[in-house]
């Protein structure tokens, strides 16, 4: 069995060097999308929207093989792939994204859509519109004038990107942590489009719990000083205070065991000398997680990260008044696939909507990643149920 | 048995509504103990230390049932009593510290000591030495010139107390989470003193995660421009940074269980109208939080806070290279009771130290506290394993 094994990794191994192999995506490229007055879920406007755009696979004639990727919080619409044959990496789930994986490009049109507001407003590869936009009417960034956004926006939005591909009907939406808020409320706003939603890592509502904790990632860029109320210049942007959330954000995205197998490469230990003698130092572990977080900052904005944070905290499947009544709409099969490791949302909250499905007598599964990696489980080993993921995509 | 139950309970608070009964304390007074010249762990000298301290029951004559309890980390030694009639609410132990309770005051003389760089330093209740301090050779409070503390420099001040008062040994130690950091190094660090020990929602060292988990309760005040790397007067200290770190220790204190049931209690729910239309406000939920944190934070100093955090992340039993040397010098028989709901210092610390315990063949016992409080299970609620406290002690 374990010869095997062995011998299946060293054939994969071998296939995968082959260049333009079919397990591997040729490169992608990033498209943009505009719209104007694009009217928002909580009635305001805004006069222009761009997002970027990318897929992976060929759309079929009758346009009925569409996959839609929702990304998450830090992430975009880089989901798979390649922008160009030296990237360091690809795209965040290139594991189960491309030719004979759990969503076959073989098969399938897999496309992604970068979010309103998305972290990376710096980035070459994304396209967003947020508040580090121009407002047409200042000639200025927006700013704190940009409106509040919420998850319904996302879906809107990517919804008018299908359509000017003359899309019509989706063959699945699967997404992970903020992207599965992104397909849960999918599934019911537009329950005719969605004949099969994955929630990956993810959530049905916001609860008190969620919505504090979410709290606690804008909390430190309102007090750098540089924030300004929202009023900073590009060169002059509140690092530290983003910093410090990128800082949190990673930590409550992970587990102890995987921190603490950090550690054992730092040679961490509780009484390092530099903080034991001075206050201003830090643990090997702390500055890690700082240097981490640091390298990531230059592309991101901190007002882009109080908007999605909020736009986070507004979610609830459906966008009425309960989960139960978003529930109801649904027509989907749905799969909920939580990290059992996950502290940042916790499998309480797939399992409550797992079980309102269930409630509701819609065809609903629940299947718990095991791992230790915590919440990024659900982005960097979801492959751990690819043959689930794939019977349910393919069914 | 519901019937019997509701009987005792009938009872018992009968049997508490009456003044001056034996299962209430009478009114406690705060003492001050003072001493110069002292050396930190660090090697480091403080000129001039003071530090308040508190007892229950009496001092027997051979000064053998001394019973010291260690606070946790926003705490101070008020665990149990009230210092007035009308005090709103009594000491942070008072359900297990008392006549007749599981830390029996018939029978023990109970003590308690304010930490140094104590939290609450500008409460009338606390005596303290800290940042907030006024260092001798300026006339100014220390800031950031006071040096690093740690466990172990608690453990020192509390040894002090207790051979000022002409006791050398101890009954018992014991403290919840920060307070059983201290009592696990009291019992490595002076294993003469301290035939008992027990660890309330501990652990046996901050391993990296932990410490990397506590620089977020630093790092907002750090941010706040009112800080002024410590500088800040009396006057016009780092609130705003305080409150943010009070509202994530809080939040990181407790359990979706209790957030979800406040939450019911505010009637929170995802998409409040004013978060919706305006990025500058709150959801319920979060306003509570906040309002919680502040109405706290005017007797808290935003340095000592820094300090204590300090203090925790050095923290490993005994402080020398490892948990398990730490752990070799104990000689107390021990009891863990961390709580199954904890996501501030998960179990698994505890039985780390445990098992850490029971390998070198030490006498060791561990139970997990159940009910949905997380941290402040240990608390608020230890009373549930008030039986097997009780016994532990008294055996």
């Amino acid at each position: 069995m374990k010869h095997l094994f062995l011998s299946r990794l060293v054939i994969l191994t071998w296939l995968l060097s082959l260049p333009g192999h079919a397990s591997e995506l040729p490169l992608v490229q990033k498209q943009t999308y505009t719209t104007t007055d694009f009217t928002l879920f909580s009635g305001k406007r805004l006069p222009e929207v761009k997002v970027g755009w990318e897929s992976y696979g060929k759309l079929n004639e009758d346009k009925s093989n569409v996959v839609l990727v929702t990304h998450y919080f830090s992430g975009s619409s880089h989901a798979a792939g390649k922008y160009r044959a030296d990237d360091a990496a690809p795209g965040y789930w290139d594991a189960i994204i491309g030719p004979g994986k759990a969503i076959d490009t073989n098969k399938f049109f897999v496309i992604s859509v970068d979010s309103l507001a998305n972290l990376s407003a710096y980035s070459n590869d994304v396209v967003t519109t947020g508040p580090a936009s121009i407002n047409p009417a200042t000639g200025k960034p927006y700013g704190l004038d940009f409106p509040v956004v919420t998850i319904r926006d996302f879906v809107n939005i990517q919804k008018q990107v299908l359509e000017s591909l003359g899309i019509t009907k989706l063959h699945a939406v699967v997404g992970p942590s903020m992207g599965s808020m992104q397909a849960l409320d999918w599934a019911s706003a537009y329950p005719a489009w969605v004949p099969r939603m994955v929630s990956v890592i993810g959530s049905g509502e916001s609860d008190a719990w969620t919505t504090a904790a979410l709290e606690h990632w804008a909390l430190p860029i309102k007090l750098d000083p540089r924030w300004q109320q929202g009023n900073y210049r590009k060169a002059n942007p509140p690092t530290e205070g983003l910093v410090a959330a990128l800082m949190l954000i990673t930590q409550q995205a992970l587990h102890p065991d995987f921190f603490n197998q950090q550690g054992q490469r730092l040679n961490y230990s509780a009484l390092e000398p530099a903080p034991l003698h001075d206050i201003t130092a830090s643990h090997s572990i702390v500055t890690w997680l700082e240097s981490r977080a640091r390298a990531r900052a230059s592309e991101m904005d901190a007002n882009h990260l109080l908007y999605l944070v909020r736009a986070c905290q507004l979610f609830v499947a459906g966008h009425q008044g309960s989960l139960q009544q978003g529930i109801e709409a649904i027509e989907a099969k749905t799969l909920f696939l939580p990290a059992s490791s996950d502290l940042l949302l916790m499998p309480y909250l797939a399992k409550d909507a797992h079980k309102a499905m269930v409630t509701a007598n819609k065809d609903s599964d629940y299947v718990e990643l095991a791992g230790e990696l915590g919440h990024l489980e659900g982005v960097l080993d979801v492959q751990e149920q690819q043959q689930k993921l794939k019977t349910f995509l393919e069914e």
